[in-house]
């Protein structure tokens, strides 16, 4: 739990089992175990071994968290906003949603805008600026054009999320990543292609920074 | 000159003296000489060359047209609007224009919008369509967003023309094509990257059939 | 609806239970709802749910549109030609004929034709393009030579479809697209590789401007 | 200037004469010029027409900068740090340094570590942490790997920019950026390979914002 | 069986019945058959087919040996050490380590240290370096970075075994290999993705020569 | 001079020094020494050089054929037809024919046909077919669909040579490769971009084949 | 059946109805019907469909030929060798021998040899070119190497087939035929990966051409 | 000097001024200074300032070894192999073992062989062989065979250094190092193209600690 992010389980290259040694563990040192990019046919096995604890499992995002019956999740006041461009990226803004609520920060999501509806975005982004978001988690895939204009709209760093969304040349989220890598907005860096732990991370740290400056103040 | 379209010269590789050649052909039998992608060091023996007619040069475009003294150019009364992401996209898209005008259109142009700058586009956008605008080329590198927003803001067809602008990877036009063909927008379809000449033709062909359409109920 | 080109939703990255939540939210706003790339499971639950509703369905090309009981689809006048080079790029060729059948157009097809079977194709081109056609989609896979060859002889706008038919590099359409990208021919402008509904609504912009035109003179 | 971000003109695919009738428009409106990627040939011409203002260089870094006599830069209070795996990162590390200190930033670097002579590094990171820094760009070239080792070091959320280093396969910064975005390491996001603006923007908006909540606190 | 090396049967592309009929052919000349990257449904009836062998199954590895009844194998005296950066790199590390061994070295392994990690590497290593081992071999996946810093900490030949894991740009062991190719540590050098067989046969032939020198050093 | 086939030079990466020693070795031994890809700076120390013998300049095929003063080409009786789509693909044409020729046998050349313009290569090819050619290299740049079309109506072995013709995505030759690989066209093999030697040859050692059985039957 | 060429159904991406509609077709123009890339599922229905007729099917090969009761092969006297470099290249050497035989040519197969096992090609490569072989087929996959040598060592024409055999990088036959079309050896061309019935055409033509010379001699 | 391997100054990315500081900084430390990669306008001004040293200059491989006038170079005992393909890898080659030799070993050279003339190879190779070599390089460059030839043949590890040779695809070193590592030989590993620095490190470390096993049997 080094810098205060916690290791997750990369479910997708393991066993079953080995999933089920590895969450015991961590259950264990932390209280918590997170596990990214099941396999479909590793969830219920895991629900069935961790009945006794509180399970959270996001089915669309492929992940789950398994909370040890005394667990408590601290608030650090750090403000998160996760926009999605289309319904096909809500799984990975989800992921990211979920690892960034785990280390503590509030997030706060505006789903399904998109370039061709620019119109969408307005309101609800204004809305969330006005809110005090530290940071902005943007997910899309095909053209990935989205972060670009949020990273132009607003004055909080800006992090995209490409997705594996898209078929023919540039697909599975790659003209997504390489415009993205090319934007012309300020203030804009990226993960890789449906990296929505890493992308969670990069967030909780910077909001959670940004939040223990500004809790010293209040005391 | 089949289908409306000139055939045009590339200069890039073919030495000067074939160049002249060709381009005396084309005077003979048609009274215009277009020549796209020349190469600097034939600029001036082609002035030289054909001092004696009219020689219409586009130095940053790299391109040339030559007139026979008795050449006039006929007006179809097609609409063509081009407009460019930056300031780097210009020569890309003065190509474009070039073949719009030699195809007989009326070209409307916008420079130096760009994703970052959404404001500077749209009143301009507007005037454009209100003024009856056929087809519009949008020229755009690096992130190459802007023709997806235009074609999702306007009832024509958008053609959109990659530009070998923008480093690292997705560099040299590279990101900017494939997020065009990724694009959410409706009726975005794309030529090469830095191809001015084939955008310049396809909206040429739609706006002279549109004018084509509209001069018949005139008569 | 914005300019006329329906929301079509792309059913190969959403689950059964969204795809018919976003149906029926389209089939209220507009009468209609249009989806493609449907995965082969989704199929059988979706003509369940709309079984009071008017569904065509197009296996091959897994695309649905399905209608309410009073919609009637107006007819514009735009003419569309759609081309295929070989049986296995029909159903890329169904998909863009179906959107642009419900933009209002007409659409006239030749399929099999093939750059090895030129002869196949000569005739039919002649007959497509006395009969006024305004825009022509040439769908092809592997080489990708047809849509050179059709804007080689046609004084309208061409569509470059390519199709993910081929093995081997260059394989899945690649060649297919990069080969219409580096066309010779005037006139040519592509879309992503299997992107029929992209094609279709291209071209019935084109051809329902052309057509308006044509409807205004004659009025 | 929305968002602190000052507006960057980059040379590379500008004329001379475009970069000062910018330059000029950018001291008019805001005090100051900021030029990157110029081309050799620009610094000279660049350097005479603003012989009567202040002017920053930084060869190496191909960057400008040009304060109007009475620009007065405002310090922050934001703390970035600035690392560099090899000597031949250098360049783009300053490049990265000057944009976050013309936001008003504070920066601290570490040349020349690298992966090879991480006992080079470790003493140095500590010191940095210790001053507290709000966030860490970490440039390297050839096999990038050094951003992910200071990431897994370090509690605050680190900028990975990748350099045109090295050659073969994944050389002129492939590698390295693929391995940023490949990262084990928790909170690393990355920009374009030698994107020394990008890298120095983010950077700057986090350590802003932090300062900014840090101010709040003292007053 | 020249230069020590034994043949290896790749089952991936081969019938169960061709790899039984070749598995037969080795048992008869060597003692012994060695099949690698077995597909699932070969095992059963491998397993079944070879009943009065010696069978010895890596089911994680897709590797099987069987053994003659009277096969002896003779240990060389070469030291092999195995490293892998995650528990997903087992199964590649320990196929190098079967071939190792088949070809009479004796293999010390450290499992999951990784770069994130590096202080449950040092120990370990230092540790095996102190017992004399001849060269190391590394498999990492995503970043593919612990070959470099092994090879930055060890003075014996290291051979990078990038793995197939990771997602995204760079996945399927790409970035793992390039970020190797692309190496600043002294003394690395690479085998292809997940080749795990090729590892083992040079770190073998290394180990095993300087052993020979060793030996006759003790007579 | 191994099967037939003379070694050749390749220029490019050699010093000019190198070039001339190679060069006289091969006369002494063959009597005619054939340099292929000629950086411009080593024709003029070559000519120098070899003034008594006679030598072959091809300036834009950047080829040479120095000969002994009593050097007698043989021929064959092999009758090879090399067409080129554009006048940018002649010099990889010519490099093709002088190999041929120098193997031997009679070539046919017909340039500068291309697929926008099939009906200039219809009455020629008819002629060279009816002439009894035995092989035909077709050389083509950019979307390389001429060598589909010609093998489409020929009744003997075609050999694509794809040009480094064309620019943007698919440029250098490597969508006029793709294409040909990718070729519905019965019969057509290709060689690599701008490999006029490698085409050359094949086409040498199909024609002489042929050539010997003619001969044969006619003693 | 133009050039003696006969067509080939690409069952890969057909429904089996097509298929079995198309090969009736064939059947009934030319007495012959030959499917490649037979999806597995469509073999059963097609066995079942031509009962009545003499069916030969390759299974590893993926090929069928349908014979009218009627129909006679005709021998054309034309020579082809076929070489696969090792045992998984089977498959596709034997589509090219099938090819080769239904356009009437004797063909002599050398399997398993390969690169590592130079000794085991040497004897029957010089039998087969003392038996009077016109062209040589040569399959190979992973590095390639064997069309290379074969090349290197034959006075006949070279068809390179690479196979989608081997895995990580450059896998799927992409070294394979890379490093065919950078050949050193003289006298090879390419078809591209697994395509048996390409290399199977072109071989046969070159061989019939050579035979139809003979048989003149003979008459 | 970490391992026994010299630091090495890579001097394409750096400034003459900075290559001369760090010259002296090595020459200051151990006594000599290793500059791989020169860019030309170099190698003057190093030749200059290091006039008083003993100053060995390899310019056709662009590297540079600087001795203080004291400085004794240690013989280890450690035997390398070092094969170039053609003459345009000497320069590779050459790199590789002057860094093997300046590591202490003696290195034998067979240079120009060849897959098309793999007569020239065998018997020198069983020379190398017979003299007791403790590994070897190969470079080689177009289609990278000859690695994969020689490891075949040799009982003892072969490193395989792909060079920038080559044009068309798969060019610059890219086909070379494909087929490297999708070699079907035992006991080949890589390094990148043209890295003739790494290939030298590795063979020399492999070679000393079998010669330092032999020198302890020997005392
Ligand atoms: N979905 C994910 N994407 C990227 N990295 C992940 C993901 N899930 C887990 N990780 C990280 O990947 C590493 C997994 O290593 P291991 O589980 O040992 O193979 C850990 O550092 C995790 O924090
Ligand atoms: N333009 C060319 N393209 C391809 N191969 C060539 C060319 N010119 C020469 N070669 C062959 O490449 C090899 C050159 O080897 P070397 O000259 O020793 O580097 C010889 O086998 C030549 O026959
Ligand atoms: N295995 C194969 N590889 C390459 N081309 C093929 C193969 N089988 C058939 N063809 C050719 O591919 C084309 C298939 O067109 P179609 O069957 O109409 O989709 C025909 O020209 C066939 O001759
Ligand atoms: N030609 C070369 N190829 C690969 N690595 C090199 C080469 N020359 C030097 N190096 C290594 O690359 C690193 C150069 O780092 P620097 O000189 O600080 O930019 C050092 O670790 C050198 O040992
Ligand atoms: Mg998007
Ligand atoms: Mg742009
Ligand atoms: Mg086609
Ligand atoms: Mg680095
Ligand atoms: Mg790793
Ligand atoms: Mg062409
Ligand atoms: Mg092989
Ligand atoms: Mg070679």
């Amino acid at each position: 739990q080094r810098k205060g992010a916690p290791e997750v389980i990369l479910g997708a290259t393991k066993e079953t089992a080995q999933i089920i040694a590895m969450a015991h563990g961590l259950l264990l040192s932390t209280g918590r175990a997170i596990i990214s990019r099941l396999r479909p046919d590793s969830i219920a096995p895991l629900q069935k071994e961790f009945q006794a604890y509180t399970v959270r499992t996001l089915e669309a995002a492929r992940a789950m968290v398994i909370y040890s019956p005394d667990y408590q999740r601290k608030s650090t006041g750090g403000q998160v906003g996760v926009i999605s461009a289309g319904t096909s990226d809500i799984p990975m803004a989800e992921e990211a949603k979920l690892i960034a609520e785990e280390m503590g920060c509030t997030v706060t999501t505006i789903y399904d805008v998109g370039v061709a509806g620019l119109h969408r975005l307005l309101a609800p982004l204004r809305d969330l600026l006005t809110s005090g978001v530290d940071v902005i988690i943007v997910a899309a895939g095909m053209d990935g054009a989205l972060p670009s204009v949020v990273a132009g709209l607003s004055p909080v760093p800006v992090i995209g999320l490409p997705t594996s969304i898209g078929y023919g040349l540039g697909g599975n989220g790659v003209a997504a990543l390489l415009s993205m890598l090319q934007t012309c907005a300020p203030g804009l860096s990226v993960v890789n292609i449906d990296n929505g732990v890493g992308a969670g991370i990069t967030a909780a740290l910077v909001a959670n920074r940004v939040a223990q400056a500004r809790e010293h103040q209040s005391q």
